[in-house]
Parts: structure tokens; C-alpha cells; sequence
């Protein structure tokens, strides 16, 4: 075993009758740590807070699990010029001290500098960084991260994860993962990043929506979480050229009301995860907890225009919506609901891909969005399960159907009725945590200009 | 709502009194009924097995949580032309019967058909598909997981995945998600696929490396679960130009012992909830349930080559293992120690990626792979944490530091002493289930000469 490095950068002072460092010690993570621990500990982090006064430093220590202070002799400490954000190792006693947050603190034996930082920090994990700009932040990402302001918003994104998924497995969803090298797009070619396949192109997936259907067709339930990827050349706080997708698909629905429900019950879920385990995190970052989903209205799209139209004057809206009319549907809905969300349904078929179920016969369709707190977070909707209904519907868009041959069998093989939804991870982040550029909850964003670090 | 497609599939036959079909009833998931239920139940699903006797048909109903049987009037039911794996609505009420494997079955009031299957199956749920070729399967992908034979390796493979997430969430890691567009490769730039990305070149990341070390810099312990890309040209039974790795990163380590340690503990745990709640699956694919890992025995490099000339007669190894001696290895392994396992440390430096840390002074590596069951599922090791040292080892190399800049700056901004490994989840599954190529582990593989479905 190499165990060499760490001891080129101990404290000399602090090397003392010769023992050899960390025999017989492990490495105590801080959660593990209590008053009562009389034996010498090992605790590993970094320097979050430093205080040198005549007679004592105070150091506080942040590893993975939690924080302590450390209070060391200022005269052995000084000559290791310790700087704040350095990697240490501490041997120390823990004692108890009533004065202390966590009951306790950590009398300092040793110290050693695991790793020297040699170069000014542009901040530390402790400054307030709410005045740096987004370029600075993302050219130092592994150091905003260590800064709490930066970390929170990737540990609850890995929380919305987690409990995506968890809501899903106990629902009997399987979680699949599909290709992202495809021959072609899913829904006609714009828009889509070309690669260099061996001897011939091939394509970043756009969405993994032929293959989450196929997966119905097997498996009856299914999610994904994974990079979807958009060729999209305009820059907005709001688009990324590769985004997360958390997408599902269920059979044997009757109609995208299901979907919607399914929704609403995974999105309170989610937020009644974060208001009970992050409530401290999420207080930093927004006023009120999450909201309660489950009476998230539904309102068609005609309706949308209709109150856009009487509310805001809006005569513009042909056969979408644009930002500010999410922002202003928002309003409205929190005003008769009390919940800044709503399920817009009936979008134009001719807006909608082709696989799109129509809804009635006046050319809506069975897609909606989910509105939150001002963006649409979420498109889902009921598919066609038909194999002649999907033809008919590319031919109707001029597509020959034979492009298509191996995605339409599928659909004579037992393909139950189905349908269901994206959310866009880094946006419902964005939203949570009211984050008004969808860069800042994505650790390492890609759009026209950007591709490192 | 727009709920007239179902409708029109109804058998005729079977809709009586003018009834509304569906109303008032909610569809119940297989799972949930009991033998107790006297209300009328619909159920939706596939039709697994069909027995048509001259008065009663009995069908084997399936859905995403479970299998029921159900019976029915022949003479209602022929006039349908039910088939198998169609998918089908019915309406029943649940009889205790003591005879079957449930304690009940369905009685079939009304069955509606909701797709008709309008061409020959290549093979049904229920077939024995073992002697069906790989690529049969493949092209036939959807409905392949609607037999069991195939579908369970993709319900192991979804539970690895939520056993893996969960043990090290529960051990302070956060999951990560980094872009798959990246610059430049992390090694090199061999093997790497070129994306036309706007004006400029960029390729598909072949490991998130990097930013698994950055994000220990940020959060001391990361994980991540996602895709990467080899542009390798050789058709194997074990590679694929586009797999799924499970990354791990975390700092503050000594030595690669403790990632060891740490992946011991980690497959200890996955292989035991499987062996839990999957033993029904395993027993099938393998003789003996998943080993205990927690022993797995630890080799260097050097001594496997002279285990191996002892026992094989083998010379011509220098600086790598085949894919012969990694299942000759695991066999010395289990006639020593019981497992079919082991770690091989000490790989030679020269054969290993610029980042590796020495092992002593003699041109051995903190790098190790993890031998299981005859193949590698794991690369992993100690890094270079410091700045000096990686600067150093690119220069050996001929590449010059420069080009790293921006990934050698986070080492001097606070980088503790890390390790981490990956494991490869396509393997780690046919390795599991005793499958003989990774393709079969793998929903949509990609090689050189597949890129569809």
C-alpha cells in the first residue's frame, strides 16, 4: 500500500513522539461523532471556517456527512498556514461542550494538509456567492459546489431523482434504458445533432419516445431517466441543446386523464419528500413550501386562449403557447386554485407530433403540458395504439409510412392503448428552487456556445 | 374525453343490455384482487395462454403486477377470435376456487379486444424462445420483453440499478448528472465518436471521469448512473460501442483498498436483495444463488501472472489480462477461496490512464479491475490528487499539460486524495444471469454494424 502522500504534507510541529500517523485510527465520518467518544478520532473535510485568535484557532471542518468544530493551540497551527477550502486530516479527542451546536467540539492533536491549494480561490465555500455571475460559477464548478448556495440545488435535484423513481418502482414501472444513437429522429429530423457512426451518420436522440412506447408494449409500465438532446440554436434561460428527461409511459389507459392524475400524484409525492427532508434547504431558496398537487387543475387549450384573451388582452396565441402566457395561466390558476400549476390540455393536433390521439373532432388533441409556478415543466398526452390510425396520421403530414416500418409493427403485435410524459429535470429543478436560468441546476450545461468544461 | 376507441373492438356478443361499458368501474391492477371481491372487477392485460374447450375457454391474463386466470362461455368467446399476447379489457367477478394457484379465478362477463393483432408472430409471451437467435430477439425487442425468458433480465437489471442508487445514497452520495458532449477525450482522444455539433466538432463522452473527480471536489462522494461511448470498431461478445456505466468517485480516501472495500460491500449488498426478491428469476438463469462478496480475495498483477504460468502454462501475458485469463483467474479464485471472484491490483502504470497513481516505485498502479464469473466488470483505483504530479505524468506521456488546463486547475483548488470505479451494468447483468453476450443485457445495443431498433 502507497500510504506516503498524505504525510509529506503534515504539520512538522504537530508531529509528535514519533507516532506513526493513523495507526490503528479509521477515518470517523462527523455524523458519526458524539460526546461520548472518549478514544482519539481521525475526521477528514475541508476547511469551511477559520478564526485564528492570539491563543486558539477554530476550525470548522465539513466532510460529506456534516460539520464540527475544531479548536487547536494558534501556536502550532500557524506555522501550517492553513487556508480556508484546503483538504485536511485531523487526529483529535472529541469533547463535550455545552456551548456547541452539536453538543460537542474536537480538541485538535494533529493536522495535516492533504492537498496545498496553491492558487487564489475566485471564492470560497463559505463566501456568499449570490453576487457571482453564472459564468463564474459554471467555469468553477467543482469549487461552487462545495459552496453550499451551488450544492443544495444538486443535492435536491438528486432528491427529485430519487424519489421519481422510488414513486415509480412502487407503482410497478420498470426502469429501462434506451439507446441515443439512433438512425433517425422520432419526429421528422429538425433539430437533431448528426454523428460520425464508423462509416455512416447516425443521430443523438431527441427523446425516447418510440422506445418508451415499445417498452409499454413489453412491459406495460416504464421510465427512464436520461439526456435527451435538441439541436436547438438559440440561446434562452430556459433551452439547453441536452437536457434530462425524466420520462414514463404506461398501457392500458383509457385517456390522458390517467396520465395527468398519475402526475399529479408522482409530482406531490416528490414535493412532499422535499418539504419534510429538505425543508431547510428549500426555505433559503423560496418563500412558501412546495405546493399540493393534487388539485392541480385541467383546463383545455381553447379555454387557456379564451381567459389569456380576457384577462391580459391577448389576441396573439394561434396554436401555442409562448413564456409569458405560462406565466400569465400561472397567475390565473393560483388566483381560483391557490396553486400556481395547471394541466393544459387540447393543444392543436397539427401542433402535436403524429402520434398524438386527437380529442373530439374539432382538430385538438389528447397532449397536454404541465404548468408550474410560471414554465411548462411537463408534455405528455395519450399516443395512437393503432397501427392504420399512425399511418394515416403521417401520411396526413406528408411522411411515407414506410420510414417508419419498424416502429409501426410494433403497433400489430399487442399494443395496448397508452400514453404518458416528460418533465424536463433541470426545469422542474429551476422551478422548485426558483432559479430563473435553467443553467444554474445543470452541472455542466451545453448550448450553442458552450460544450466544456 | 375521447374514449370511443375501445369501443370499437368490443366482441359483440358480449355487450348486453345496453350497458355503458366501463362506467362506474375502475380497471384493477391483478395484483389487487382477493377472492373476497364481490363486486364486479374490469382488468386489462395480455392474453398469456389460451385453452378453448368445447364449453368453457380458459385465458391467463397478465399484466404489469401479476397473472390471473379467467374463464369464459366458449360459445361468447369464439365469435371474438381471441389470440394470443392481444390486448383485452374484462369485465368479470372474482370466484374463490381453491384449485387455483391463486385461491380464485375471473368469470368472464363481458372481454373486449382494445388492438387487434393483424400479422404472425414471430414468437408469444408464453413460447419457449431459447432457441430463438439473438437477432430474432433484438428485432422483435418489444415483444421479446413480454416473455419472461426476457423480460426478467431487464426487471434484474432495472432492481441492480435501484439497489446500486440505494446503497450509496445511503453511505452520503450524491448523484451527478454530466453532459455526454464534451471537447476532448479523457484519455487521449482515441475511440472517440465525432458529433457535428453547430459550427464545430465535438464528440460523445467516453467516460465521466473527469467530472466524477470534479464532483468530489464539490461533494466529496458522487455517483452516476448514464451512458457512455467507445468508438471501438471490433464486434465482441462483450463490447458495445454504447454502454451503461455505474460510476462512483469519492475522496478523502488512503488507498484503493478502501474502494475495494467499498465495492465488496456495495455488489455484497445488490447481490443479496437479489438473491431476496428476485430468487425466483435467479434460479432460472443460474445453479447457485449471487456469492457472498465480502470475501473476495485481493491479487496483484505480478502474482496473477505467476498463478497463471503455474497453472496454465501461460507466458505471453505482459501488461494486461485476456478475456482467457480473467476466466482462468476466477476459477483459481473459487477453488481457493469459493468465490468466482476477484480484484487484481497492480496493473502496470504504463497500461493504465494518465490519472493513475503509482504502487510503490516498481511501474505498478493503484488501478484494479473486479473479475467476476469469468469477466470484468469493473475498472477502478487511486488518482493522482495533486496538480504536480498529473502535470508530470502527462508529460511522460508526450501529451502536453496545456491542454488540460481547465481540468488541472480543480486540483490545486482544494482536491482531496480520491479513488472510484465503474462498473459496467450490461456486463455486471449477463454476468449475473449467466447470459453469454452483453447484447441480451442490452434493450437497444449499438455496434459498428447496429444502430436500429
Amino acid at each position: 500500500m502507497e500510504a506516503g502522500w498524505y504525510r509529506r504534507y503534515m504539520v512538522p510541529a504537530l508531529v509528535i513522539r514519533g507516532t506513526i500517523f493513523m495507526k490503528n485510527l479509521v477515518r470517523s465520518l462527523i455524523v458519526s461523532l458524539t460526546p461520548s467518544l472518549t478514544e482519539e478520532v481521525i475526521i477528514r473535510g475541508w476547511i469551511y471556517r477559520l478564526r485564528e485568535l492570539s491563543k486558539t484557532t477554530f476550525i470548522i471542518l465539513r466532510d460529506c456527512s456534516g460539520e464540527v468544530q475544531c479548536v487547536a493551540d494558534s501556536a502550532l497551527i500557524r506555522s501550517a498556514s492553513l487556508k480556508l477550502d484546503e483538504p485536511v486530516e485531523i487526529k483529535g479527542k472529541v469533547r463535550a461542550d455545552s456551548r456547541a451546536k452539536a453538543g460537542f467540539e474536537v480538541d485538535v492533536l494533529e493536522i495535516s494538509v492533504l492537498n496545498q491549494i496553491t492558487q487564489t480561490l475566485p471564492f470560497n465555500a463559505s463566501s456568499d456567492i449570490s453576487d457571482i455571475g453564472i459564468e463564474t460559477i459554471l467555469n468553477n464548478r467543482p469549487l461552487s459546489l462545495r459552496n453550499d448556495a451551488v450544492g443544495n440545488i444538486f443535492r435536491i435535484q438528486s432528491a427529485i431523482l430519487h424519489y421519481f423513481r422510488q414513486f415509480l418502482r412502487e407503482r410497478h414501472f420498470t426502469e429501462i434504458i434506451t439507446s441515443k444513437i439512433v438512425s433517425s429522429g422520432t419526429e421528422g429530423g429538425t433539430n437533431l445533432f448528426e454523428i460520425k457512426y464508423f462509416e455512416r451518420s447516425a443521430y443523438l436522440a431527441q427523446s425516447p419516445q418510440f422506445y418508451k412506447e415499445h417498452g409499454v408494449a413489453g412491459l406495460e409500465r416504464v421510465f427512464e431517466t436520461g439526456h435527451v438532446y435538441r439541436a436547438e440554436p438559440h440561446k434562452s434561460s430556459r433551452h439547453l441543446t441536452e437536457y434530462y428527461s425524466l420520462d414514463l409511459e404506461l398501457g392500458f389507459i383509457e385517456s390522458p386523464e390517467e396520465v395527468m392524475q398519475l402526475e399529479r400524484e408522482l409530482l406531490n409525492f416528490i414535493f412532499e419528500q422535499l418539504n419534510q427532508n429538505y425543508s431547510d434547504v428549500l426555505k433559503i431558496y423560496r418563500e412558501k413550501p412546495l405546493p399540493q398537487m393534487l388539485n392541480a387543475p385541467v383546463w383545455e387549450f381553447e379555454e387557456c386562449l379564451q381567459r389569456l384573451n380576457q384577462h391580459f388582452g391577448r389576441t396573439d396565441l394561434v396554436d401555442d403557447l409562448d413564456p409569458e402566457a405560462e406565466r400569465q395561466l400561472c397567475q390565473l390558476a393560483e388566483l381560483e386554485t391557490g396553486i400556481a400549476a395547471l394541466f393544459v390540455i387540447g393543444f392543436p393536433l397539427t401542433a402535436r407530433p403524429f402520434y398524438t390521439q386527437p380529442r373530439g373532432q374539432q382538430g385538438a388533441s389528447q397532449s397536454f403540458d404541465l404548468l408550474f409556478e410560471g414554465i411548462e415543466i411537463t408534455t405528455g398526452g395519450q399516443r395512437l395504439h393503432q397501427r392504420e390510425e399512425l399511418e394515416k396520421a403521417l401520411i396526413n403530414r406528408g411522411i411515407d409510412p414506410i420510414t417508419f416500418t419498424n416502429h409501426l409493427q410494433v403497433f400489430s403485435m399487442g399494443m395496448p392503448p397508452h400514453g404518458g410524459l416528460a418533465i424536463g429535470l433541470e426545469r422542474l429543478t429551476a422551478r422548485i428552487l426558483h432559479l430563473d436560468n435553467v443553467r444554474e441546476a445543470t452541472l455542466y450545461p451545453r448550448d450553442r456556445y458552450r460544450i466544456s468544461p
